[in-house]
């Protein structure tokens, strides 16, 4: 914030004082100008939360003498314009680059496109470029803040595509109608999709999740010394993120899942079941398990939560089997508290960046979407998907596994590339 | 290419004079592989066209010992993977940039956009993002190509409005059924965009080539001094470029033009004219003339085409009025030819670089979405075109201005931010 105070020795001392007892945590003071009685004073710190940041400014405004000229918000700031933009990858700096990639001699270009449309691939941006589309219907567990709300984590994930993956993603929001039909039928939406289309279509709350979630468990399971066969494993959740997981932990082996809605278990003799549910019954639940999500949870070995926060307490992690692993996924707040989850079970991971173990779809989306446009395949197969998992448990070495670090920091730049290279060979033609 | 030869004294020599003697223009030879028998020489030249380049190989084919291994074009290799790409404007290095831009600070600015929709402006890439959008059916005078093979075009100028504007663009190309009723209702298409969205919206064949067309004008009656309102123009073509110039034209204060079809000079007492045509019937021809565009032209001061190649000989033009001005930009192939034309009028100008006085859009788009997007317009009126031509106009300063220089060139760095500030200006409310 930008403040003027009494140009007095101690001034500066005051405005740090201020900002240190309201448990700001200050990064600089800079005097932007200085009068004879005036000084005006930049102040950098970092606040909790919007609620904190509102406490640091008035512990500030009350210092006598001061006044707040005005409050910045670094995360506002750095969102200013946006967060990606388009770039020539071309030098246009003379008549000679001109009439090459513009007018006249583009039109050689187009003519060998219009004769062979699969050169497309080769002569223009298909081949790296890929569309990261919402309607705002359900974004980071915000509710419907439709899609002008959506853009900046549209265009963040956009950003993150480039930096990872080195592809180049376009964030398309819909202004649509109907979003609550949008979020019922995604499944659906995004079959469609795969049918009519030629490119790789996915849908990253659900498979994005899928994927670093079979990551984590995988690892997960290495740390206690657990095989995928044998453990019981309790999914929180089957909206789009819960049903994908379960789909692909059942493609993976895991053979006792059970899936609560908040009615409970899902079972095969449930009446009205819609055409996923009906297949969640129909392939998992093998001890036909009847009862809350609390009452399935006894015994577990694995619960994953992508559902609402606070639906357990410590209590219900305590009746889980011997070396628990908790999954708690909901945003912003968990289906239980890590703190307390972490009394009763070996290994807590969350959605959040505040505790270890962060399931985050960054591990995925950039290096499967590098692989896929890489191998020029179309299809985002399970063997895809498997492979994506595999590859993000692999690159945390086996000198680096603890219950802490069950997945790769997301900063790690081996990440992309070793999805990438997985998914290239999960896509390439079986050889005889 | 690359091209095996002997290892012999003149080798080099050889190809160098191969090259030459089919008429192409040497830039340099490079070994790239020396062995006891044999050299590898990368040759690179120039050709005037793909056939004259199957020349320039065959003649280094024939000779004696040598071998063509490959043979690249300078402009498909410039157009490999396409010529735009998406990058991050925001640093992703760390845990507290991502924090920021992404999960979970990125929730805050989604939020306050939720709470504010008008924040999407300030706060995502929307204040600086435009779509060039086409069907390809009617790219850059290359007949109905299709979507794919109009993407080269569609990224080119992406391309350019990034360097030439600083603004963001991203091509979309659309793969309709229709595409022969899209051509058709171009107009009606950019009217019912207009009325649907709160953007600019811009069919750029139409009014791009209106402005850059009117500046040229307005500096070609300059040089031969004389007025908008006293000379006789007739514009060859009523499609959408012609429609469009002929508006302008007739905005600016042009008192006598008269449009041409296939049919000859329209008129108020022509049968079953369209809308576009009644218009032109109503507001143009005032002096009742009836006849052929070669008849029309007699004794015309302008002569503007966006037709078809070859309408019209040097005899035609030398029937025009003393000190003729003509514009014969029809792609790749003008009305007249330009050397005959020279003949007979004062000025000539085309589409194409090859010759002086190029009449090229990217003169105005770029300049016309940055004032367009400074100012927060969302409709491009025709006070926008107009000073969006005086700006270019007024580009080429007194002591520049000739019957070779009448528009700027499309490197002027001066262009795009005269258009943008008079745009600016053009879409500002009215003060009292």
């Amino acid at each position: 914030m930008r403040a003027e105070a009494p140009s007095a020795i101690g001034a500066a001392a005051d405005l740090a004082a201020a900002v240190t007892m309201a448990g700001g945590s200050l990064t600089a003071l800079d005097v932007v100008e200085s009068g004879l009685d005036m000084i005006v004073v930049d102040v950098t710190c970092d606040a909790v939360d919007a609620a904190h940041a509102d406490q640091v400014t008035k512990s500030i405004a009350d210092v006598p003498g001061v006044n707040v000229r005005k409050v910045s918000d670094r995360t506002f700031l750095l969102h200013l314009g946006g967060k990606i933009e388009v770039v020539p990858k071309v030098s246009l700096k003379h008549r000679d680059d001109l009439s090459r990639a513009y007018t006249p001699g583009v039109a050689r270009v187009c003519m060998a496109i219009a004769k062979n449309p699969a050169d497309a691939r080769r002569l223009t941006i298909k081949r790296n470029t890929v569309a990261v589309v919402t309607d705002g219907s359900a974004v980071l567990g915000l509710g419907n803040i439709g899609p002008a709300a959506a853009m900046p984590v549209m265009e963040g994930k956009a950003a993150l595509f480039k930096q990872f993956g080195g592809v180049d993603a376009w964030p398309v929001v819909l202004d649509t109608q109907d979003t609550d039909l949008i979020v019922e039928g995604c499944f659906e939406i995004e079959r469609r999709l795969r049918e009519l289309l030629d490119i790789p279509v996915f849908h990253d709350d659900q498979h994005g999740t899928a994927i670093v979630v079979l990551a984590a468990l995988t690892n997960a399971l290495r740390v206690v010394r657990k095989e995928p066969t044998d453990v019981r494993v309790v999914v929180s959740g089957v909206g789009a993120a819960g049903r994908a997981i379960i789909q692909l932990l059942h493609h993976q082996g895991f053979a006792d899942i059970i899936g609560c809605d908040r009615n409970g278990a899902i079972r095969p003799d449930n009446p009205n079941l819609d055409e996923y549910r009906r297949w969640i019954a129909d392939y998992t639940n093998p001890r036909g398990g009847q009862g809350t999500l609390a009452e399935m949870l006894v015994g577990a070995d694995v619960f994953i939560g992508v559902s609402a926060p606070n639906l357990l307490t410590g209590q219900d992690i305590s009746t889980m089997a011997d070396k628990a692993i908790v999954f708690a996924m909901a945003n912003p707040d968990p289906e239980v508290d890590p703190f307390d989850a972490t009394k009763h079970a070996v290994i807590v991971a969350t959605g959040r960046s505040d505790y270890p173990n962060q399931i985050n779809n960054v591990l995925a989306f950039p290096g499967l979407f590098r692989g896929m446009l890489d191998s020029g395949a179309c299809e985002i197969t399970d063997r895809c998907l498997l492979a994506a998992a595999a590859a993000i448990a692999d690159c945390v070495k086996p000198g680096e596994l603890n219950a802490n670090y069950i997945v790769p920091s997301v900063f790690d730049p081996a990440v992309a590339p070793a999805v990438a290279a997985a998914v290239r060979k999960a896509t390439a033609p079986a050889t005889a």
